[in-house]
């Protein structure tokens, strides 16, 4: 008999550690213990579902325990660990359906706790029919509550990703949408001016966005019927509270599990905690940050997967290194694609950088093109050096992947000047000649 | 009086040169002599000119030689450059509108003479109605001629990127399409695999592709009324010949200027010439490959800017770089994005490197949503360093800025361990979250 691997928690970090490590070792035993009814899911398409793009909850699904169980993976879902005891290498189980509880030795551990998301301490939370939103349970709630024909008004509170994703998801299902936000803008990751493109996007489509607005309340008779932020009373039938994702470390800490600078799991580059045969990966545990150099917490699904796969490859006798990150995410808001990476200017200048940025506008197609709209970038560099600290992209197209190279460029800390050099293609229906990243390393370079 | 610079030859190139010039030297004179009656335009906008898409030529002109005087730059237009005496800093110029023909003194000269298109001799190639795409008034000529009522049969003469795009433009414009290629495939810088997906896209539209049928003879009765090729007989009102660009290189050759080993000028990384206060820049230049290292010609509208932007700017005093291409292009066939950068398998196995490729295909969003089409991706790296060496990839999106991120990995000189580790922007909309870039690394690491 091999020895045992077991993966706590079942989503994507820790099914793609669970089937790397089956990939690389077919003698090992691996079980996932996964708290929820479902495994291995991608709860970016969440939104989606909710829009009513996707149908089914299930098609979000990649693969199902039967699946795995193919594979020779026992994924147990509806099971909770309540103990991690890393000096006999043991670990506390209860399978949720039964109510049992049962000891299980490992000689390999993968946390893959995830993330949860942030409820702060409001009055009222505690109402029908305000929802966060992370598992497929969060996600079913969500669309039963909104199946209700009496749902017309909805609030969203906080302008992330999610926040701006529900946004539109209510709004293409008929609701009247508020989105309050505490800060003076929306993506907190971006530059003010940057996010003032998306702000002006989600107004254009009748979002009834209220910055500087925290909340101090739900009202609402059992359920839900109005969020009172910044003083003022917003009709609401539904509520999305989107505010952050906080690392799922309880287990961790417990165990004695080392956690970082960042409140999440320290790893090494192998996925490595502080515990002998102990490994974490994804939304549980930082990530490097290539720019900074320093741990960071960017809870992202693409994260998630490369870690696991890592953690899974290292936990059954592989050597594989996750490099790091650099912060690169994007979302679509309406009509708009919004994307950056590394470091805004303000979070460069946090870190103590001398920073010097270009912002320009060009056009995502030749401009004798009938169509070509703008896309509206800003690079972050260090004065001096020109080192490309970050990036910040918005427009209608040409945005998603085109924040790749400059990821890229990251990620081989390239200057304004090595960008400037890029041979990038170039047609009329996809690029202007000179494009929009090259205007900007020109500038940047003057 | 500051010093004179010509520039021969006013397209992309040229004006590049002349503009970064004038803002790099206020005191330096620059002209620009252009055999043509048009400067600063974008060439490439021709197919879509002539689909209809584009209204007038004058759409794809980017500044006249009015906007460039203002600039202090004078763009003589319809004025040929006949010999070019780089001991006394002196050449010959005709006014093509007088006849007239003068002595000017240069102090500094910036080459850009462009590309021609290869016409072989091919029986019949005088016949009315055939055109190769080079110039406005080639456009204009072709324009002019699809404006009679019987122009119902269209003939393409090669596969490559005018071809292709001239295949939907006048599919586009309802006539009947053959295209005649040599080769046993389309898209001569793919693989043939890759090409494949072309082909059929091709086919799907109705474009009637004859590979493998060399072009025997042009027939006609002073106009052209077919095309023989592969000993077929191929009715034409209208034939486009696009087999290719030479550089135009009598005025360089006849100077003194030295040619490189693929024909056209050799430059150094300042786009010097071999003869003291001469540069050369775009489709009459050769370009250093970074990832062969030797000198390569690819003739493309960015490369043209670029280099003439350096060519500009070392003329007037400054001390700029091309670092050289890596041999990225992009080309819109019908609804396919078709792009590559580095080098094909076939010319990585012509340079002599020990070649492994990698082909997938993966979504080009996250697969529950509800259009994901395919985007097939293949990996050319060398065995052993696992060294990438080129990329191709073809898809209905997500492809032309998608490959920029492997002609900055071949920049980097990244291998494919370094590409499966990049932080790619996620979202189901725009990516699975293992993008395509991803899948294709990790197959190659296996």
């Amino acid at each position: 008999m091999g020895q045992r691997l077991i993966v706590v928690g079942g989503s994507a970090a820790g099914m793609s550690a669970a089937a790397k490590a089956r990939r690389t070792n077919e003698n090992l035993e691996i079980v996932v213990y996964e708290k929820s009814r479902f495994v291995s899911y991608g709860s970016c398409g969440f939104p989606y579902f909710l829009k009513g793009e996707i149908p089914r909850i299930e098609d979000l699904i990649v693969r199902t325990p039967q699946e795995f169980f193919k594979q020779g993976i026992h994924a147990k879902i509806r099971h909770q660990v309540l103990f991690i005891d890393p000096q006999e290498r043991t670990m506390q189980v209860r399978n949720l359906e039964t109510g049992e509880e049962f000891t299980e030795h490992w000689d390999k551990l993968i946390l893959t706790t995830g993330g949860i998301a942030a409820r702060p301490p409001i009055r009222g939370l505690a109402l029908a029919g305000i929802f966060t939103l992370r598992t497929p349970e969060d996600a079913l709630a969500v669309h039963a509550w909104l199946q209700q024909a009496d749902v017309k008004w909805g609030v969203i509170v906080g302008g992330g990703y999610i926040g701006l994703e529900m946004a539109e998801a209510l709004a293409a299902r008929g609701l009247h949408v508020t989105l309050v936000e505490m800060l003076p803008q929306v993506m907190p990751g971006m530059d003010p001016e940057m996010a003032a493109h998306v702000l002006e996007e989600l107004r254009r489509n009748q979002v009834d966005v209220r910055l500087e607005h925290p909340v101090e309340a739900f009202e609402g008779d059992g359920r839900v019927r109005a969020v009172m932020a910044g003083g003022e009373r917003f009709p609401a039938d539904v509520v999305i509270l989107s505010v952050g994702v906080k690392p799922e470390v309880a287990l961790a800490r417990a165990a004695g599990i080392a956690l970082g600078p960042t409140g999440a799991v320290a790893v090494d580059d192998h996925q490595r905690t502080n515990l002998p045969e102990v490994w974490a990966a994804g939304d549980v545990a930082e990530a490097l940050h290539l720019v900074t150099g320093k741990p960071a917490y960017i809870p992202l699904g693409t994260t998630a997967n490369k870690q696991g796969r890592v953690a899974g490859a290292n936990a059954a006798g592989g050597d594989a290194i996750f490099p790091g990150v650099v912060g690169t995410a994007v979302v679509k808001v309406f009509d708009l694609e919004v994307a950056h990476t590394g470091l805004s200017e303000r979070s460069a200048r946090a870190e103590g950088y001398d920073v010097e940025t270009v912002t320009i506008s060009a056009p995502a197609r030749a401009h004798y093109m009938p169509y070509h709209p703008p896309i509206h970038l800003k690079l972050v560099f260090e004065r001096g050096s020109q080192r490309l600290l970050g990036a910040q992209m918005v427009g209608q197209e040409g945005v998603a992947k085109r924040i790749d190279v400059l990821a890229a460029a990251l990620s081989a800390r390239w200057t304004t000047y090595d960008l400037a050099g890029l041979d990038l293609s170039y047609a009329p229906p996809f690029a202007p000649v000179w494009d929009p990243i090259l205007v900007a390393a020109n500038v940047a370079n003057r």
